[in-house]
């Protein structure tokens, strides 16, 4: 059975902001020094799912700049440009749709473009599991992660048991102590937002769950391959309703099943988690680029292009881009959300 | 009587750095946002001493710098250029012996070139009175501060006693406790380095204290006006003792006395220092430039030109320039000594 690659790469988060900005969002980004997110994303799939099989979605915004960053690894053609965000499931089913409509059904895998692996190979084991089962069983099969510390910024699959792979519910976000429960009892799995389905099974479920966008899906699919196609999308995309494939499928589907994974997976959320990329030296501090410490503890220093000299301090994380430097406490780097919010009320967007 | 300002602009220290450099030592940086340190040294001596009778002693490595950022103040030869930094001594009695032979005896006063002093007409009040003091008896006039605080980083002059004018000793940095004592005491003041005397008085003074420095002198007296001064300066100046005035004469010489002086002065010695320049708000954060701050508190934001974000933190100095972000704890102002030694050791002395 065919086997398709689908990378969602329409983000403009800024929490990782300022090392992202909304002219070069995070899946742009080369934070691991080897390349791009969005072409580690695609070539650690390679060869569970073929580099000619893989297609990115994207906001049409970014479409040049994701042909220009895959260089060489994406025909045009494989770039689905959303004219709006519309969230998840909107994409998902844009994907699937073109699939049917093009290239014939197959197992979809529906990666973020943006998210951290350190384990490839232990993932692509993992997923070659999830593309079997997905061929083999109908299922709406997802990839939860073991949990290595009770965290609170990701959301959890609660499973029937340890062990089990039969999905029970979907949870929020929960507060360190749930979170910590939710670690010690063994059957919640973070959510990765990793989603192995057949073409054909994920649009029964549009069809069935979410009608209003089946019924947009429909509309384009009609189109595609017409003189009208680019038209369509433009005209029925922005109206497609904003939900998320978690809300507005697995969390109603009877099928679903997620497979453990265990190979090192980080969202890189917000800039703390520059932690996990780079190995930290004796003090505790994560040193990139022309940075220097003295008497300096646990902090991160990322010097963009100057010189960035720490002395006597602790807990913080110092990044420096072209145009901006961010001095924040470790512990607060979700507030990185908060800066960007100031900049936009005061004007101030080109720092954005 | 003739009346000279001798401005001491030789320092290329890197206590300041990375705002001072070495090609920008601190006293050619515009802290206040008004001028350059050198100029506001000059233009609040005026009209106490004429703009005419300005004198700046200097490195030669800075003697075009001085003349570019003096802007009209100074004429060329009255720059006074040595071609080795040899210490305070050598520097005064340099000046002396230029006016004793080219322009005739008078009050000189001695000025550091890159200090700060908030209530300038104050300053002239006093001034006025130690110009008037050191025509009237031949004292060896210093001006000495009223202590605001137990100061570890200055000097002190202790006199006979309180509103007294005599002066017993000269006194080292102190630590803490003991500048706790000077403080409760009374009768001691920050040794500012602000002298008052007349051109034969101090040279005289070297001819019984400092002989090896007054020969030297002499030599190079005799040569000037020839077509020998620039060798015989070039030649003998590198060969004078390195000694500070207050050591080499003011702790050694009878008839010094010293004037009280409380008009804001701050030697500006290192980055703390510009708590004083500038005025805090209401979170007791100094924004210079494009700075912004969340849930901070206590910090200085110094951006030279990027956007600097603070988010989250307390007891900061930020300072962002050209080429170098430096993050140090308040408390450790004074380590950046130690970075710019890291950074010498280190062979990166372009970032000095």
């Amino acid at each position: 059975m065919k086997r398709y690659g689908i990378i969602m790469a329409g983000g403009s988060g800024t929490r990782f902001w300022p090392l992202s900005r909304k002219r070069l969002p995070k899946q742009f980004l080369n934070l691991t020094g080897r390349d791009r997110l969005v072409n580690e994303t695609m070539d650690r799939l390679i060869p569970v799912i073929r580099k000619e099989d893989m297609f990115v979605v994207t906001n049409a915004a970014y479409a040049e700049l994701t042909l220009a960053t895959a260089a060489g690894r994406l025909q045009p053609d494989h770039i689905l440009a959303e004219p709006a965000a519309r969230n998840t499931a909107a994409c998902i089913g844009y994907a699937a749709t073109e699939i049917l409509q093009k290239y014939g059904d197959g197992v979809m895998g529906i990666f973020a473009s943006d998210h951290y692996i350190r384990d490839e190979a232990g993932f692509r084991g993992v997923l070659e599991r999830a593309v079997r089962e997905a061929e083999r069983t109908d299922a709406l099969v997802t990839i939860g992660i073991k949990p290595r510390f009770p965290a609170t910024g990701y959301g959890y699959i609660r499973r029937k048991d340890k062990d089990s792979s039969a999905v029970e519910e979907f949870v929020e976000k929960p507060d360190l102590e749930t979170a910590q429960a939710y670690l010690e009892s063994g059957a919640y799995l973070w959510n990765s937002g990793m989603f192995v389905w057949k073409a054909s099974v994920i649009m029964e479920q549009f069809r069935r769950l979410l009608p209003d966008i089946y019924d947009c899906l429909q509309e384009i699919g009609q189109a595609m391959g017409t003189a009208q196609e680019k038209e369509t999308i433009m005209r029925v995309y922005p109206q497609i309703p904003k939900i998320s494939v978690d809300y507005g499928i697995m969390e109603r589907a009877e099928n679903v099943i997620v497979l453990e994974g265990d190979f090192g997976w980080n969202d890189v959320g917000s800039l703390d988690a520059l932690e996990t990329l780079y190995a930290p030296d004796g003090n505790g501090n994560i040193l990139h680029g022309e940075a220097l410490a003295l008497d300096t503890k646990n902090c991160i220093g990322y010097a963009g292009g100057k010189l960035v000299a720490l002395a006597g301090v602790e807990n913080l994380i110092v990044v420096e881009t072209e145009d901006v430097v961010l001095v924040c406490d470790r512990s607060r780097a979700q507030d990185v959300k908060k800066i960007v919010d100031m900049l936009e009320t005061e004007g101030k967007e080109h720092y954005l």
